[in-house]
C-alpha cells in the first residue's frame, strides 16, 4: 500500500516543492474567455494544472466551489481529479471538504472521496472526537487531514480556549498525535496566520507529522515565519497552500502562464527558508 | 421573510409532532423490490414521505448518503427535496451536511444548500468559530444548526474538556446563544444520549432556543429523559430525530406502512412527555 505520506514525499522531492495550489473556481473570477462555457471550471483547472504540475507538491480542490453548482459542478470536480491522475500521477490530491459525522455516516463521505472522486486525502473536523472519524483513520492508504489551528481571524474563539493551562488546539494536536495516528496517516491543519501556535504544535507532535498550512497569499500569512515554525524532518513536513493568489494571478488569456510564474516565485520563496 | 423557526413551529402544531424523520438511503438496506432500480433512493424516500408527512415536524436527509453515489446521488437528493416541497410544503427540510469552512468558501456551501437544493436549514461544525460561519448566520430565512454536544460514544473527547470549570460544549452553547444568534436562527445539536448535558444546556441558553436531538431509536437515546431535559417554550423547542429505526422498520414491500406505524408510535411516545 502506498501511503499519502509516501506519495507526498515523492512529489516534494520530484518537484523540489512544499507548495500546494488550490483549484477553487468561482464563475465570475474566471478569465473572461472562459466565462459562460459549460465546462469552464474544468478548462480553467486544466490550464492551471498543465502550468504548475512540475512546481507543486499537491493540489487541493475545495469541494464547496463545485457543490455550489450541483451535479454539474461535482462532475467537473471528478473530471479535474481524473485529469491530475492522468497528467501528474505523482502529485497527490487533497480534497478540502472539511467533513465529519458519526461513524456509519462517514462511510458515505468515504465513498464520495475515495471511491467516486479517488483523491488521496481529505480534510476533517475534530469536534465530534476520534471515534467518529474512525472510518477515515482506518484507511492506511489515505491521508486524514484534521483541523487543529485554523487561519481565519476568528479561529481562536474556541481553539484558543484555556484547557488545564493550554489552549484547546494543543489538546487536539496531542490527542491526534498520541491516539488517532496509529496508521501514521494523520496530517494537521495549522494556519500560516498563526506561526507561534504552529511552533508550539511542532514541539508537541514531533518532527514526523505533516502540517497542511493554508493562509499564505491572499489571507496574508507570513511564509518565512510559517516555514521556520513548521518545518519537520528532512526539511519537509509542511504543505504550504496558496489558492486565489496563484489561481487568479491574471484574469486574461495568459492566466495559466501567470499562475506558473506566481507558483514558481512562491515555491522558491518557501524553499529559501528550508 | 418566513424564518426556519416559524416554519418549524407551524409544522409542530399542524402535525402535533416533535419528530424528525431521516431520509438516509443505503443501497443494500433498501426493500428488495427497490434494490438495483436507477431511482431507488428517490422511490424509497417518496414512500417514506407519503407515509409520514402528516406525522413529522421535519425531514432530515443526510448529504453523505447521497454524495456516496456522486452526481446521481445528488440528483436524487434534489428530487427528494423538490418532492417534499410539493407534497408537504409545511414541513421544513434540514440538510444534515455538517459543513463549516472559512467565510468565502462557505458561500459555495450556501449555494449548494439554499440555491441548488433549497432546504430550510443545514447542520454546521463550530470548531472554526463564529466568523467562519457568518454567511450562514446572516441568513434570516434559514436555520443554522450547530453541533454542541453530539450523540456518538466518543463525543466527549473534546466536547467535555474542562474550560475554566465548565465543559467545552457549555462554552459553545453560551457563545452561540450570546453572540451568534443575532438573527434568531441558531439551533443546537444536542444528542439524546446525553440528557444531563442537555438539561444544563437548556439552563444556559434559555427556553426559546431549539435543539436538534439525534440519537433516539437505533442509537439508544432515551426519549423520556431527553424530552424532559430538553423541552423549551410552549412545550416545543426540540426536534427529536429518528433515522434507521423508522426508515428500515421493514425491508419488505410494506416498508412505508411499517415506517408510518413506527413514526406514529415514536411521535406519540414523545408527546406523552410534553
Amino acid at each position: 500500500v502506498t501511503s499519502f505520506f509516501d506519495k507526498l514525499n515523492q512529489s516534494v522531492d520530484a518537484n523540489n516543492s512544499l507548495l500546494s495550489v488550490g483549484l477553487d473556481p468561482v464563475a465570475d473570477r474566471l478569465p473572461s474567455h472562459l466565462q459562460g462555457r459549460p465546462q469552464a471550471f474544468f478548462e480553467f483547472n486544466t490550464g492551471i494544472i498543465d502550468a504548475t504540475k512540475d512546481i507543486v507538491c499537491a493540489y487541493k480542490p475545495n469541494s464547496a466551489f463545485y457543490e455550489a453548482h450541483g451535479p454539474s459542478g461535482i462532475e467537473q470536480l471528478k473530471a479535474t481529479i481524473d485529469y491530475i491522475h492522468e497528467v501528474a500521477p505523482h502529485v497527490p490530491i487533497i480534497l478540502d471538504a472539511k467533513r465529519g459525522d458519526i461513524g456509519n455516516t462517514n462511510e458515505g463521505y468515504l465513498a464520495f472521496c475515495y471511491d467516486y472522486l479517488n483523491v488521496d486525502a481529505v480534510t476533517l473536523h475534530p469536534y465530534m472526537g476520534g471515534d467518529s472519524l474512525q472510518p477515515f483513520l482506518a484507511r492506511q492508504d489515505k491521508g486524514a487531514i484534521i483541523m487543529c489551528r485554523n487561519s481565519n481571524p476568528g479561529a481562536g474563539e474556541f481553539q484558543d480556549l484555556d484547557v488545564n493551562g493550554a489552549p484547546l488546539y494543543e489538546h487536539v494536536a496531542r490527542q491526534i498525535s498520541d491516539s488517532w495516528n496509529t496508521n501514521n496517516n494523520c496530517v494537521l491543519v495549522v494556519g500560516a496566520t498563526a506561526p507561534s501556535e504552529m511552533k508550539r504544535i511542532r514541539e508537541i507532535v514531533g518532527e514526523d507529522m505533516i502540517f497542511l498550512v493554508p493562509g499564505i497569499g491572499a489571507q496574508g500569512g507570513d511564509i518565512e515565519a510559517s516555514v521556520k515554525a513548521g518545518l519537520g524532518a528532512n526539511n519537509r513536513g509542511i504543505i504550504m497552500h496558496s489558492g486565489r493568489d496563484i489561481m487568479y494571478a491574471s484574469s486574461g488569456e495568459d492566466f495559466a502562464e501567470q499562475a506558473r510564474t506566481r507558483a514558481v516565485q512562491t515555491r522558491d520563496d518557501i524553499n529559501t527558508y528550508r
